[in-house]
């Protein structure tokens, strides 16, 4: 039979699936013989039941009754009793922490006739404001009355009594607010206010189980990918109470300081006060320490208990506590939440100590925190004028004078100035002006509006929903609301991660750990952080299995990526060879008639190429250098359509003769224009229909290696073709690259990105042609869920976070259940033709710490990303051999 | 031990994959007892053998020996022999005919020696004529020397005879021609032409094999989709000699008329012939009726071996027979081609005659043959002026002025004129004046042309390569040989099957099959071939599992497909619903800014909507109609962006003051302006993001249908959502769908398009929330690929064809490796889920022969497609559940 109730003493900190993170915790600190108010647990089993049958199990009341009844034999109380009666707290715990869910409700058990024994008990005031609580809580929360109704009777009782603290009002009041919320809920209900105290806890009981379903409980598990069918467990609990006078109090502590991770611990007492109260924020909290001289046996169990926790869960522990009447209680414990910086240096210090090995350490600390300690960072703001804070949307510190369109924006930045795109929302339009402003700043929206989401896309600074700046973009002015006006060309300063906007410029400090990664500060010079993120990387290279290579077009990437640790190029994108003054001849290429013109224009492309490709397999000598040949459709080295059609027509107009060049020149754009580019003549289709351009390219490329080679060098050039569906695609220029390669007298691995789902799909025959596999996460993400990047992350990305139909940007993180089918289907099925295929990723997921341990799990060889992101690739890369590791191991 | 060699006697017609086709049927026929020159096969695995090895295998040499005694005792006479030597042909024969390869050398065994022997046997003529054409042919096929230089030496020999006829030369001249041709190979190959008869066998033997290599071959393979590890076997066939006087002859013929399908048998005959004479057609054949009289006892025993074929074929059979001094030999037989309506006609003929059942008649014809006689063809043209003959790239006949541009067409057309667009080649420039055209010719390009791809992708009807045209476009005009000229507005008439072009109007005969399908020609008032058809397609009615829908958006549409036979609505689009002058309104709610102007331009749209539905169902009574919820970008409803800003900037220069709401216009047409627009926000992004626009269509979708409810009638309405990426989406247009639903009194069930690859790769979540699937296999292959159908036709198609990468568009049949494979994955996994899943496709394959059988595999419930391609899918849904049985009992 299934056991749906677990006494404290009968659980365990392993059994969060059953008994969720509260009941298990309290469980543990309960066998550790830590003084925990006796309860017990009502499993998320129970309410998965509940959920699918519509109502309890049949057994749950024979149950609860039994450990209820060991309960009141244990406290010598009895729930609702006339004279001495037991509370009970009603908590829901889930296996994760769910903010959006109903969480308490406390003093269950009281009633007209307890309510009268508890104060007989020797507090009448805390007597009736217990009931008086539990009437409004249990109203809105079980009920489901209209709490504005409650707070409007009790701002009502203490206008009358000429007061505004609730403290104020004496017994006599509170008895009175007692019948008025009782009225209250039978006005609201039809039903009375319930005198039975086990009804109280059953329909307590149950309206926990219905809130897992409650709407903003099921959007925060879509937002966070949590299992719809989890359900959630329910924790009874004796009250204990530290409002009972100046000898009881309430506390919240930490085993260290989670902001620094300073060793020590760390927290808040308040004396006379509940919880709720420390919460709300009405009197100011000592500090913990403070509680030595009040109280110093209950302060040094405090301690003991402390140091017992942090011993046992061999991490920073979060606590809360009570004292009633000089009695310590502990209410609750888990392992606590930390800043990035506290996170690498707690998990250092745990191994110092001996508690943790280094493997755990490395499990400790994520790449998402590293990335944290990466961005610039505004040095000393004390003397800077804060303007306002918004809220921090995507982190950075940037410093640009204040623009107030996109039009402006991109002007200004094309002479060389830093500006800060000021809006009061942003939209598509914006685009250009978000790409060339350092920071954007928006007075409305969230982290879901536009602007953040396409920051974030772009690891651009931005702060948004500064509610207090009154933008007028007409005036291009922001006001503040003491009249300060802030115009454009004025310096703005913005912090993307605590949402900080400061007046003037504020002195940007370079992050250390940075300089640690560029080499020009010695771990030994760093302080303690960076010793800590030394010591984390390097263990991380040491127990990693993916490499980490880079995607870099030129050999002062390909540098800068090196002294970051990569491992090699795993993109090169080549289209940049065809821009600047080598534009005119692609203009050439496609304008041209003949062939002959068009082979002198590919003929004149060949040499600066080389030198590129000189370059760069210089700078990555010793490592491979994964080229890709030309990817984007030809029109994208040609004018604007539309720019083009009017400049033409507005001539014209003029009764001016535009000029035949132009005329020609609109003629090609026309033909080479496109609905869809993205679905358009590029990548392998482009190298198939224009004879001699992917030739162009291998020869360039071989010449290069060819010529390091002769210089005692070792280049390593590997040849990839973009956008192949079929492996008849890959076979014919494979086929031409061969002689070429042959001709030249080099060798090179020869492979194709997988970047659509055909390749995937049919990955098994284009294994047949292909060395390696390097999958295009962006491309393939764009073509799975048909929308492209471009188009799309500004028109409803934004509504389906808010949705929750993502949890993420897929863009930003990989979508495991389709993208990253694709991605194991092709690895299974290539590796089964060709045991040795090589395979890596370049789409920007390569640097995402999530999709990191997913391209660990899938099998890949190795990860490419910006080389800004090639440290965080590296420790995510270990920790995901851990992670593997511990589960082949369990 | 692998057996390598095959007597005739010791094959089989079922040994195909051993033997090649001609191999087998030689082997059938022999056993059978025919006149068939004894022979051996070496066979397909002795080729792969070769192929992977570089070597034929050791044992090969042995097997051909032994065969080649036996062959030699049995005949009596020796290869190579000095008085009466044996010879044999050498021919290539693969399990597919493959007109790429290598095909046949004949006169193996002749040399220096031996033709003097040959010569002795009474015709020196012969012998040196025949060792000319072995030096020749295999100094060609198998030594690879450049055929021209035989043919320049066989031109300098007449022309000193004074001759232009091959006859006229004699032995002393044809021995000196041997003498030259010999000079010729050991110039070009550095050796002798082989001498020893056994050489010529094994070299001849290594040419076929590699003949399987070849370039053609390795296109043809590509293009035809045969597996390229098959291989090829090989032939030795004892030589008989049809001209040896006028005793002897050669011959084809075929069991019943191929065009036709007439009774009797059909064929022509030459005498004093070899085979290469019938084909080079030097002189007039004689009908083979007119053998009696030449030889009636070979006339006789061809007529029974006619006979004896067919009723062991169970089938037309098309042979070769050759007559040597009145000695019948069958050269070769095989199943023939037939036309369309001869297909027709002999499945039925068949079935009467007690051959074949019904199932295996339906077997015998295709949906591809039915659609050949769904087109309208011209009547009499023996009266038509003829102008020249072109290619026949898109079936059909189209009558129409000529227009030169594709400027011109859009204009003549939009004033109601038929027009034909004429032009060199076609790009895509001239994409708006092809959908304007009635047809299309062009004088230059061939099948896989730009013209021929994009027509056949458009259904529309096209000539191309007409040569003999010179089309000037600037002068607009067409200048015949003859000097004929055809100007602008000069009728044309073109045939799309047979690729003529007539001046002026050829009247058009409508299809009788047409006729019949939609009522107007009962089955009994047709000729047999009306007749076949009925009995047919009403044989693959009763036989075929899956239902056909049409895919219909207006009741006349649905009312139509109904007597074509659709079982329902597979796909109802509702685009068009906000056209005309609903246009405005949709303007309105893009316009607007305020929520209650846009929910006032959705209440407008609702009535409309409302009776369109209420038609389209009424149409459909009693069948389902699935309506999906509107698609497409809402810029599709506005004006073009780069028109709309030449209009403004023309203005401006002009120093006028644009119109205002143009203005406003623009900025809204920029602002939902998308770089790809397939992949931007449209389908159920857009129902997500504009709050009310699904539900306008559900509920006009309820209302009608509850209309026609309480008017007796019995509407089945279903509600598809399309572009579904993500079981969210689904759950939440459901949500809402379902509350109109219920609000409004109908039931309706809801499903999804998969369209996108990630809907099937999450295929058994979505399944959760949908009733039904319909597989939108466009846009499902555009993002498989990648590859935007607009685009990428006109851009590279036809380079693919002519590659070979693909055998077919993936538009017209589906591609089952990639596309396919998705589909299978999301029927298995839906149903995984949801065992009573309802499972269709509504792409354009639905109506694709090939396809249709594809989805019958992969078990859907239904196809739907145009209304004209019902009959065809009807038709293949049938043929596919036979196939199916039939492989199942295999």
């Amino acid at each position: 039979m299934t056991k749906y109730v677990y006494d404290f003493a009968e659980g365990s900190r392993d059994m969060k699936d059953l008994l969720g993170g509260k009941g298990a915790n309290l469980s543990e600190m309960t066998n550790l013989g830590l003084p925990v108010p006796p309860g017990f647990v009502i499993t998320t089993e129970a309410c998965t039941a509940y959920l699918v049958n519509g109502d309890v199990p049949a057994e749950l009341a024979a149950e609860v009754t039994q450990h209820l009844d060991a309960l009141q034999a244990k406290m010598g109380k009895k729930l609702g009793d006339a004279d001495d009666p037991l509370l009970v707290s009603v908590r829901s715990g889930a296996k994760f922490s769910m903010p959006g869910m109903m969480d308490t409700v406390l003093n269950i058990g009281l009633n007209d006739a307890s309510v009268e024994g508890l104060a007989r008990q020797g507090n009448e005031r805390f007597a009736w404001d217990s009931y008086r609580r539990l009437v409004q809580m249990f109203g809105k929360t079980v009920l489901g009355v209209d709490g504005e109704l409650f707070e409007h009777a009790l701002e009502a009782a203490k206008k009358a009594k000429g007061t505004v603290h609730d403290l104020d009002l004496d017994a006599r009041d509170l008895h009175g607010l007692v019948d008025e919320f009782k009225a209250i809920v039978l006005k609201a209900t039809g039903a009375e206010f319930p005198q039975d105290p086990r009804e109280q806890m059953e329909l307590a009981t149950k309206a926990v189980f219905d809130s897992w379903n409650g709407e903003r409980a099921r959007l925060y598990r879509r937002q966070e990918r949590i299992p719809s069918d989890l359900g959630t467990a329910v924790n009874v609990c004796t009250m204990v109470f530290g409002n009972l006078g100046m000898d009881s109090g309430t506390g919240v502590a930490f085993t260290r300081d989670p902001g620094s991770g300073a060793q020590g611990v760390y927290g808040d007492y308040l004396q006379n006060a509940q919880g709720e109260d420390v919460v709300a924020g009405i009197r100011n909290t000592l500090q913990l320490q403070e509680l030595e001289g009040i109280d110093k046996p209950a302060y040094d169990e405090l301690m003991t208990i402390m140091a017992t926790l942090e011993h046992h869960y061999r991490d920073l522990c979060d606590i809360e506590f009570t004292i009633e009447r000089g009695k310590l209680w502990m209410l609750q414990t888990r392992v606590g939440k930390r800043t990035a910086g506290a996170a690498f240096r707690i998990a250092t210090q745990l191994v110092d100590e001996g508690l943790i090995s280094e493997d755990e350490a490395l499990l400790r600390v994520t790449g998402a925190q590293l990335m944290q300690l990466m961005f610039p960072k505004f040095g000393d703001t004390s003397q800077a004028r804060k303007l306002t804070k918004g809220m921090g949307a995507s982190p950075g510190a940037a410093v640009g004078k204040a623009v107030f369109t996109s039009e402006v924006a991109v002007q200004w930045a094309a002479r060389g100035e830093d500006v800060v795109l000021v809006r009061r929302e942003t939209n598509p339009d914006d685009l250009s002006g978000m790409i060339a402003a350092r920071g954007i700043l928006t007075s409305r929206g969230g982290k879901t509006s536009h602007a953040a989401v396409v920051a974030r896309g772009m690891g651009k600074t931005c702060v948004c929903g500064a509610e207090e700046l009154e933008i007028d973009t007409a005036e291009r002015t922001i006001t503040l609301r003491d009249g300060t006006v802030v115009g454009e060309g004025d310096l703005l300063s913005i912090d993307g991660t605590t949402g900080e906007v400061f007046a003037g410029e504020v002195a940007v400090t370079p992050s250390p750990v940075v300089q640690y990664f560029e080499g020009s500060l010695a771990s030994e010079d760093g302080d303690d952080l960076v010793q800590a993120v030394h010591r984390l990387i390097r263990h991380a290279d040491g127990v990693r299995r993916l490499k980490v290579r880079t995607n870099a077009d030129t050999g002062e990437d390909a540098a800068r990526a090196r002294r970051f640790g990569a491992e090699g190029i795993g993109l090169c994108r080549t289209e940049h060879m065809f821009l600047g003054e080598r534009r005119k001849l692609v203009e050439t290429l496609i304008i041209s008639d003949t062939e002959s013109e068009q082979q002198a224009a590919l003929a004149a492309l060949l040499p600066p190429q080389r030198d590129d490709f000189v370059e760069i397999l210089r700078a990555m000598d010793g490592q491979p250098v994964t080229v890709r040949l030309i990817d984007p459709p030809l029109h994208e080295f040609l004018p604007d359509l539309t720019e083009l059609t009017v400049e033409i027509a507005v001539a014209e107009a003029k009764g001016e003769t535009p000029e035949p060049v132009r005329v020609r020149l609109l003629e090609e754009v026309r033909r080479l224009h496109e609905m869809n580019p993205m679905l358009g003549l590029r990548g392998v289709r482009l190298g198939l229909v224009i004879p001699g351009l992917f030739a162009l390219q291998v020869r360039a490329l071989a010449e290069a290696a060819k010529l390091l080679k002769d210089d005692g060098l070792d280049p390593r050039p590997e040849v990839m073709v973009p956008l192949v569906g079929a492996v008849q695609e890959l076979e014919l220029v494979r086929e031409e690259a061969e002689r070429i390669l042959a001709e030249v007298g080099v060798t090179a691995p020869i492979g194709t990105m997988i970047e659509l789902p055909r390749a995937a799909m049919t990955a098994g025959q284009i294994a047949e042609a292909a060395e390696f596999f390097s999958f295009g996460t962006n491309d393939l993400t764009q073509t799975t869920w048909g929308f492209s990047r471009d188009d799309v992350e500004a028109s409803f990305f934004s509504r389906y976070l808010d949705l929750g139909i993502f949890g993420v940007s897929p863009f930003e993180s990989i979508d495991r259940d389709g993208v990253g089918r694709l991605v194991r289907t092709a690895v299974d099925e290539g590796r089964a033709t060709r045991s040795d295929l090589h395979l890596g990723v370049c789409g920007e997921h390569g640097g995402d710490p999530d999709s990191v341990h997913f391209f660990h799990e899938a099998g890949l060889d190795y990860v490419s990303c910006s080389p800004f992101r090639v440290p965080v690739a590296r420790l995510e890369a270990g920790r995901a051999s851990l992670e593997a590791t511990a589960s082949d191991t369990r």
